[in-house]
């Protein structure tokens, strides 16, 4: 099943990175072939015999730790696929495909009206779902627990109601400020193939090894394993707007560096992966926001950054680039947000899905509701539901319960960062060197040597000595966007 | 079947075009689960089944006439496969991998004697396939048939002695010439950005669609279908010897040529490839032979080629390179000989291994009789085994009966071209005008598109109504190269 993953992982990535156009509709077959195959050994009744004898009494004594702890992970993937019946999953993936194409026509027209049959349908299998996986709790829960194990409503409230609470008002400061950091020279234009040698030239300077890995353009940046030893990222370049394509380069480093560092024992086992989607995301957000848009980055960084592009960058200060960079303006498309305004479109979401599986709220009233929190949280409010609901393609694949991860990633690399001073002492003057060894072995040894061995909650006691907690997401934002706009100190 | 094999395909073609070196050693497990699982399948009761049902009596009239070929050629694998005891072919299995590494070991030593024992021990397995396989004719027949269905001793014996009676004289009129056309200008610096300009240039002209394929670096060039619309070809880059990488790709196009113009009804069964290895091999030669070292050609291209390396070709005439690319120099490595030496490198392969497998000749006493024969068909010694006997890597993977296909080809190809020439009369203007569609459509109709459905002897009947005649190659030649050496008229 592992050696299918990595043919998956590898008919993935090469559809994304210049697969000629006119083959993709047979490697699409091929796909569908092998996910089948992959998916029928999970569930098959060889696997349940397997399971069962792992699992009978006694059986353990004969077991090393990590084998218990991979018949556990099987057994739980099994059960979880076990509860649905054949004929209601088949459905179900018959009920996504028309979704996705309903969504893209919907979002192409901008009219919700055209998607929301389609979503409804999506809710109930799903609201179904979590009912047969899972009868106590917030019907929720069972759905996060998918993509964070051990995650639940209840935590989630009391973590999510805490960063509102002081996020929205920092940035209601931030927005009164006068002093508005000039953008305009961000958005020149910077050759593609001299992005391509700087970004070649960052990842090396990171550590990421191009023995294990290797970098390609993509329409949308990501990281794949493909096997343990090879890792590779992608990004996109865009030739006025170089920012996208760099933070998307060293955000993707972040998660090719968790799994290339991943122990050796667990190779071919399904423990060889992240811990979760948001202990993922906690690396690659620890890379590209709390290392590479950190002060201490761009002051060793910027000058050879300015040398890549010299008529982009003569005359412009440090400072104003790093102020540049951080210039915070609240905006309807989630994935162009700034720092600060990142969090608050994740929780829209949340409490949105939350509200759809407690039957607290109906689909044909999502666009309503989504306007609401806009106005709320940031002060605007999308002109239609392109810019507003329609925006995200999560949903329309069926996935609930994911978005959480990206602002769990968020509050999990502060949490990190946090234990890694106390430990390492400053890393900014590591940073400064471009001394990141210290760095990717800390992390290395305290997270990624894991795998999926332990729960994201496991970890955070292990590594920092608490569960999550955001203050120290909120420290780090409040200390380093007073700084950037020299606010008065908070209450 | 065919979409394990596709899954293969992509896997080499990655392996080989810039998969990180650190994940390599996983991915040839993956390889080999694959690779065994497709085997598997191939030879398994269920097969069998499928088998006996579809060929018992009566059968026959509920099938397609596709199917029925289908069906005949899955036989014919099955049962080569099946004559092979289980415990055998893998003991076979063994032998190869041990004796690849030797071969290189051996290759690196230049010392025959450390690959003899390997290459006993193929020769001594394959002796035996081959009298699973067969109990007639030659012993060598079966060999030959893997790799060219239906070719036998009988028939190369004719054809290659005729070659032989006519391609010897030519070569000695030839070495006798005093004008030696000047081919140092060949090997000045073409810088390799620049050559992969001019290889997209020349394949959009020859009619390459980039959307159903692509151009990639590999040590050595091959073209490889990742499915009927999606064959990709790769090419090396070698900055003082242009040449090499541009014959190369031209000849990997006319592999690519035929693999994409297969006929849409045969996708998904394996009669959807070449009908052979020397079919295969006729329309790489074409291309990058007939087509691409004609006059006619250079007529066109030489001006281009010139205008994208001035310094290398300015005061170079367009005839002077014509001659220079077609100096004949005998020399010891197979894939470095020019166009008139070249087959004279493959018979004598073929008349080695043809001795072996009559036990004519002892595995001790190859390196003997390729200095003799080197000596004999080409006026020179190899200074050593790596030069000699040793170069190539084809015996030491258990290839035997597979370099005919290479002279086979050329053969095939020249007897292509007299019959198009028939059909739409000469074809040196439209090479000039680089109109080529006429060339291709031809090559599709008559033969790409019958996948391997017909033979190479029924593909040869049919396109140009005789049997293989080694005249067409022996014609072309001696008109070519009397027309480039101006040599005195031939008996």
């Amino acid at each position: 099943m592992m050696h299918l993953h990595e043919v998956l992982n590898l008919m993935f990535w090469d559809s994304r990175t210049g697969a000629p156009q006119k083959g993709l509709a047979m490697r699409a077959e091929v796909i569908g072939t092998i996910s089948a195959k992959k998916f029928a050994m999970s569930v098959s009744p060889e696997m349940k015999d397997y399971l069962e004898a792992l699992t009978a009494e006694g059986s353990e004594a004969y077991l090393s730790p990590i084998t218990r702890e991979v018949v556990a992970s099987v057994k739980k993937e099994f059960d979880r696929n076990a509860k649905i019946p054949q004929a209601e999953f088949k459905a179900y993936t018959i009920v996504k495909a028309n979704a996705g194409k309903a969504w893209e026509a919907a979002k192409s027209a901008s009219d919700f009206a055209m998607f929301q049959p389609h979503l409804e349908q999506l809710v109930s299998y799903n609201k179904r779902f979590s009912e047969y996986w899972s009868d106590q709790g917030h019907p929720y829960d069972a759905l996060l627990d998918v993509h964070d194990p051990g995650m639940t409503v209840e935590q989630l409230d009391d973590v999510f109601a805490k960063l509102k609470a002081r996020l929205i008002p920092l940035l209601s400061r931030v927005k009164q400020e006068k002093t508005v950091a000039d953008t305009s020279f961000l958005f020149k234009r910077f050759p593609i193939a001299v992005q391509k040698e700087l970004h070649h030239f960052l990842l090396q300077e990171l550590g990421y090894d191009f023995q294990g890995g290797r970098l390609d353009e993509t329409v949308h940046p990501f990281a794949i394993p493909i096997n343990r030893n090879d890792v590779r990222i992608t990004t996109r370049f865009v030739e006025d707007d170089f920012k996208s394509g760099l933070f998307g380069t060293i955000h993707e480093c972040g998660h090719a560096f968790y799994e290339l560092n991943i122990a050796e024992e667990l190779i071919g086992t399904p423990l060889c992966c992240g811990a979760s989607a948001g202990i993922h995301e906690s690396q690659s957000l620890f890379w590209e926001k709390l290392i590479g848009r950190s002060q201490a980055f761009w002051h060793r960084y910027y000058p050879q950054l300015a040398a890549h592009n010299k008529e982009q960058f003569t005359g412009i200060e440090k400072t104003a680039f790093y102020r540049a960079i951080h210039a915070v303006q609240p905006s309807f498309i989630r994935i162009e947000a700034d720092e600060l305004t990142y969090p608050l479109h994740v929780i829209l979401r949340y409490e949105l899905e939350k509200a759809l599986f407690a039957d607290e709220l109906k689909v044909a009233d999502l666009p309503g509701a989504w306007r609401e929190k806009m106005a709320e949280y940031l002060g605007i409010t999308p002109p239609d539901d392109r810019a507003g609901i329609l925006q995200d393609m999560h949903w329309s694949a069926g996935m609930f319960g994911h978005f959480p991860s990206y602002a769990l990633g968020y509050l999990y690399a502060a949490q990190f960062r946090h234990a890694m001073i106390r430990e390492l002492g400053p890393i900014d003057p590591l940073v400064e060197n471009g001394d990141f060894a210290p760095i990717r072995a800390w992390l290395a040894r305290n997270i990624h040597i894991h795998g999926k061995r332990k729960t994201p909650h496991e970890l955070l006691l292990d590594v920092t000595g608490e569960p999550l907690n955001p203050d120290h997401l909120i420290n780090y934002l409040e200390k380093k966007y007073q700084a950037i706009y020299q606010l008065d100190s908070f209450e």
